[in-house]
């Protein structure tokens, strides 16, 4: 069998990275029409379209674990290289760490995590953002090396390992509990009270209805899919909602809002899933993330 | 010419608005074989798809003109039976008010203008965060009823007016300027500082670098599209970054960061841009809107 170009596949990662030819084009400071080309040769070898045309551009399918290999090349190419001592390593030619990582993990401890590496690694962080029900799915398609995630079954191809648990409170002003829940938390208030929700993929307050009610319940909805939005959103008694405990903290002893009910809380356990390579900046990558995570989660 | 089936449009909207049949379905309590019945009634009718199967399902071009109108006539429809005193109206069916809006925005002042609504207009409040240079493209396909957006040209059927300029300050750590800025902010380095870039479709730090340097750079990126993480990043050192002046005064303040240059700033106008429609809802959120960011916005 005849082997895979590498410049074809690494122009691959970069189509996908970048969301366009254009933008490869410029990432790898070639012409766009050598991108289309180098594409199309790939395309011919391997007897299949993978890239779709769209905006952004789309790997298709079979393109998805050409993507993954392309990924795994660049990666171990630039570190045998550095092993090497060879000019081409090193710190010129940072290495891309793309990975996914839910919202309410980003933007609490996971940049403290990649605070901890060393900066000798030379690395440029590449970070997405999605629901922890969905970022297994990035990882699947090739597009990231890693993942925090709540899936606990390993992708293909990935090794898998608990990080611990984020813990949520249910949050709202005095206000809100006054004049929704004056009898405490009941089926009937929470049918009609406001709720914030991130996002249509964010089924948090959902599981917490259900929990309550013992059923599904269908209140009003505002989406807000910010982190410092979302939180705002309670404060100003939009809705009630869910909060991770670090950042519930701060709102809760300065009387702006209050617990709906504090012995009920919601865990969602977080996984770190990432490619099964035997890397240098995945292992430090993991190491660090497993640090953060373990004093920051359950 | 017979008219559109004023079902078949709300059905269209539902999709449109959950991405799917099913949760289509699910908002309209009806089965998701009768979601199905009325978009291929609606397509046939005017005799275009109207709707890509997709995951998530994304409306035509054709599909786009019908969507506007839908929410058009969901929204004035529902004032005028609150009008008329009808039963039907009021507080029990709330009005959804889809917007899009940039992430710095919405992590500051947006949601303080959402709180200035007053509460008897049961709205329901459904934000999508997008780049201020792209959050028009979904005014133009019909998906939101109002955008705060970069863009100063009217979206077709469109009302538009300038809220003011979001003032942007360079921010990094002392750490990080003795490293990569020891004799100043100079081209080469700025060339090789790694700099924080919120998304691919962020172009501020771009602006600025050209500003400062006459040329563009490519110097190594970070992308964190959070915005907490964003402004942790800059402030665990990972690399320098262009932050709302809002946001950025409580790192300047206690030493976290510097001003890499505090007499060059960039300053984003912003404007509002909505459909053009006598409707109480909208105009009372445009005069919110307009309030809130006459005291945040320059």
């Amino acid at each position: 069998m005849e082997g895979l170009d590498s410049t074809q596949l690494r122009t691959l990662a970069a189509v996908a990275a970048e969301g366009s030819f254009e933008g490869a084009a410029r990432l790898l400071h070639v012409t766009q029409s050598a991108v289309s080309q180098r594409i199309k040769s790939l395309e011919e070898t391997v007897g299949q379209v993978l890239v779709r045309r769209s905006r952004p551009c789309r790997v298709t399918a079979a393109g998805r674990p050409l993507l993954r290999l392309a990924g795994q090349l660049v990666l171990l190419e630039r570190e045998a290289l550095a092993d090497a001592r060879s000019p081409l390593g090193g710190a010129r030619t940072r290495a891309r760490v793309p990975v996914v990582v839910n919202a309410d993990s980003l933007a609490t401890w996971f940049v403290g995590a990649l605070a901890r590496l060393p900066g000798e690694l030379a690395l440029s962080f590449d970070i997405r953002q999605d629901d922890q029900d969905h970022t297994a799915e990035l990882l699947r398609d090739g597009s990231v090396m890693a993942a925090v995630t709540a899936q606990r079954e390993a992708v293909q191809g990935c090794r898998v390992r608990r990080l611990g648990a984020m813990r949520y409170r249910a949050l709202a002003t005095p206000a809100l509990v006054d004049h929704w829940f004056p009898d405490g938390l009941t089926a009937s208030g929470l049918a009609e009270a406001p709720v914030v929700v991130f996002d249509r993929k964010d089924r948090v307050q959902h599981r917490f209805l259900r929990a309550v009610a013992g059923r599904d319940l269908d209140p009003p909805v505002h989406y807000v899919p910010s982190v410092p939005a979302f939180g705002e959103a309670i404060r100003r008694g939009l809705g009630w909602g869910l909060v991770p405990e670090q950042l519930a903290r701060a709102d809760l002893a300065c009387g702006a809002c209050v617990d709906l009910d504090p012995e009920r809380t919601v865990d969602v356990p977080l996984y770190w899933q990432h490619w099964r390579l035997d890397s240098a900046v995945l292992g430090a990558l993991t190491d660090a993330v497993h640090a953060a995570a373990a004093e920051a989660l359950r």
